[in-house]
């Protein structure tokens, strides 16, 4: 028999539908680029009411968008301390910036941290996600791992292999939930199969445009990926409700 | 300039609609009773889609329908520890049976606790009330608080000048909501305005039929009530998901 | 979706078989009567080989037994502190003997704790349930609740419908397994419906004989109960191992 | 295979010898009745000496005596508070006086407290009993329990079954060592075949003499008891230092 | 008189078998290569009721396989953080990736850190195996050192004599098992001769076949060795039950 984590349980409920997938709205952005997510509420609310089912956002926005966010799963980034106004190393720079317990107080269903396997300081983020992963599940809290092989800027390397194995060593370490890059190839499938835990595919910096986002949606269901976590490719299109809606149709389709 | 609660802010809108009312269905007689309400989740999933928005309910019970209860908001009582099977002496016995941080793990939005103002042990319930209130401001969730002067036993005490002032009382040390009696004169807004926090009017042991219910809905809304925490009632009408609309529809017309 | 709680699924998995039932051996009489549980290895040792799932004792006897009782579940009392030298008061002069701490240590897979529902101070072990279930899921340990409606000396009042009161009150209050008593009329199979965790029936005082135990396994069986926690009619029988044997067989047909 | 708690193993062979007996000095008398045993290193030293094997005392006397005491094991009493200045009410009014923490800090080997099971009031000692063996055991220490059923004045009631109960119920709560009554009819050899750790007899305020006190050394021996624990029928004696060689011979002949 | 640590004794009775040898199944290589062992139940459970004793694994496999895990000894590593994505720097870049609480609370009955005597970063992984073997005894977990003298890659330098040393190295630092790896000479009885503990042999990543790993547990039993703790060359065979069966005949010939 298992016996069920009621907290853990009532939380995964609040990111997932009942048919395991969810599209979460990442609004993470600002705290390294310093531009980015809307935090007006005029602006955020049409897109949370066309299809939303969670946002990963920080802190700052969740406090700022508290009654628009109320209706959505939240997923808060406890991690970061990098900032785009700094030339990229190559290395980890990130740090723990808040608490899972101050993440708990904000009424967050989960935690996500960046991991970064590959890296030469790799042990930096899979000790953060370890840690992070004891802390949340001792508060009843879901965790999210986004995890970078070799880092952003090595899309090169990203191999449906090592995408896979990078997933599983998130899940490995604690994650509840998996969020990665495609493949190069675009075997999401791959990613999938190798991964105890639900793998959601993030958008990146690139420009998909709303078709791109669309199919991005398409092949991750297809590959029995748990959904979307995608920001700028949402929040940056030419009309983000629409888009939204039609994002949320082909993921959940009944 | 009010500084928000991010977290408060957000579990708020768990419990409550935009227009500013709920319906809480009351689940949490099991642990005093021994009977009631049903933890069976294909009888509750129905009643739950009618239109509830919160349920109140104990700890077990939230465990045992954790994914039937993700899509409302939660409040978990923590006090308890009188039976049905003991003959009421009239006094408070009730402690604490759990904590504030069991409820923040299981995902609570809020804690719920009895007040008895007028009982000669009144300082009981009260302190309580108060030491649950710190704890649950601190982990970022909200309080409400039962208020029954006299205890549950006295119902020709409470006169709305009594239950106005219980409100009151039950607000001052540190509720967010009141849950309390309809004064016998049944002036429910003499209540409501005297309470510098929401109020939402129990249903009590006494059967009201279908037509009762929505009466006290409807009094309810008119008096600027809250909306109603109801057990009983609910779920031993004969139809139980066809009444929950209904009630519904009242609380929430637009 | 439910969301697992590894260490309390693992050690459910340690106390019953796959058919979800399970029998327990209690020997947790010593520290109140002051004689009774072997705690002799190799008089235990041929108990244990034949068919017990596990065991019910006190830390003590845990301690001095460790190596013959590892093969089995380990359910740990932490409450007591009456004994049978003392004339029995009628009210429950129980407290916590030891801590939820010191039973993980030991390697205990669950605690066990009385509740009286229906004594004049039932809030006292009601209290002492609802804090070591707190503890106990902290800790990843699982909770039995022994609920004995009126005390040991109120056979008389033990109704179907009070006992099942009594149990579900007890799983309620956090418990997720309960102990009780065969209700007076018999009927076990509404004591089980009643209750949202799984009930295990005690065999009491009374010497019930090989064939009266046998026919409480059979009962318990048939009516849905996850087995038997029997102590002196099992390990004051003619032959335990034979007796045991047989209602191993009874509680697991196949 | 058994493994060793290491602490608990060292300071037992600070307290027993190899034959598994050991002659407590009992010196904690002070704290009650304000007079008593000697705290004068100069008389302490040659009964030290003569064949002690560890002393039971309180922190004081341990504190006033420390080097005379270095080559002996040292039990430290942690309970007390009540005094032969006022009038013996028949019930336990024992607390806890000090901390096993302090008695760790003090280099003891073992924490000593009273039980008295069959006092209206049982349950004070059996908790405070339980308590300090769980910290006892998480510290390292080993614990004595001083069983006297019904307490002190009731030595008419101390039948061997009585006796051997109580002995029993103290190791169930947690004692590694039992310090008992010799039980009226003299039946030790019952006392220590029902109790599953070593027992040492008391002395008692009646003198014994001489003579007694070897006899008793001899019926300890002879029953199975690991030693003896007495206080006034050796520091009173006419010639402790020899006594007490006299009955080191008895329980150590070889 | 040796006093018995109870929780660590049951603890060693859920691994190791009554003749002191345990099968350990090793399948925490998913953190590492983010590939390897199935963490399909139905895959593992055929090869759990094949003869395995005990599994070492990850929190993650452990989550993910409860109720399979539940009827062996249960091992968590609770190191990692160094993953296969990364070229091999040669020096220890592992770090704690869970606590020892966290494995407590998932019903562990040991943890497993590394060691690198040899490397010239050795104090990192000695003082975490000094740091984890404090808080499991407090905890009373068993803790396994596995000891890779110089690190994976110098197998050229795993004389007799440096395995030797190194098992004795983890057990002096605290460890209760040690596994290590076969000598470059085959001579596994001086390493078991020199060790205070039991010493377990791992499998390796080059693959042994069916036969090697036959001959390998005939070696280890021969030479005194407390059994294999494999992986790879187990769940990698062509038909894993069938060649763990044989494993287990030959550790457990009676």
């Amino acid at each position: 028999m298992i016996v069920t984590d009621p907290g853990r349980t009532r939380r995964w409920g609040h990111i997932f539908r009942g048919d395991g997938r969810s599209l979460v709205l990442a609004m993470d952005h600002g705290a390294t680029f310093g531009v980015g997510p809307p935090f007006d509420p005029e602006v955020l609310e049409p897109m949370i009411r066309s299809g939303v089912d969670a946002v990963l956002t920080t802190p700052a926005v969740a406090a700022a968008c508290a009654p628009a966010l109320a209706s959505v799963g939240l997923l808060l980034r406890v991690d970061g301390g990098r900032t785009g106004l700094c030339e990229n190393s190559g290395d980890d720079r990130s740090t723990l910036t808040t608490s899972v317990e101050a993440a708990a107080r904000a009424g967050a269903d989960a935690v996500t941290v960046m991991g970064y396997p590959g890296l030469a300081d790799e042990s930096n983020s899979l000790q953060r996600l370890g840690e992070v992963a004891d802390r949340a599940r001792g508060l009843g809290l879901l965790v999210m791992a986004e995890m970078v092989p070799y880092g952003f800027g090595a899309s090169d390397r990203w191999s449906a292999d090592v995408v896979a194995r990078s997933a599983r060593i998130g899940a490995e370490l604690g994650a509840d939930i998996i969020k990665t890059v495609v493949p190069k190839d675009g075997d999401i499938a791959h990613v999938c199969q190798s991964c105890p835990v639900p793998v959601m595919m993030l958008g990146g910096a690139a420009p998909l445009g709303d078709d791109g986002v669309a199919g991005l949606a398409e092949a991750a269901r297809a590959a029995g990926a748990a959904g979307l976590a995608v920001g700028r490719n949402l929040w940056n299109a030419a009309d983000p409700p629409s888009l939204i809606e039609l994002v949320s149709t082909i993921l959940h389709p009944e």
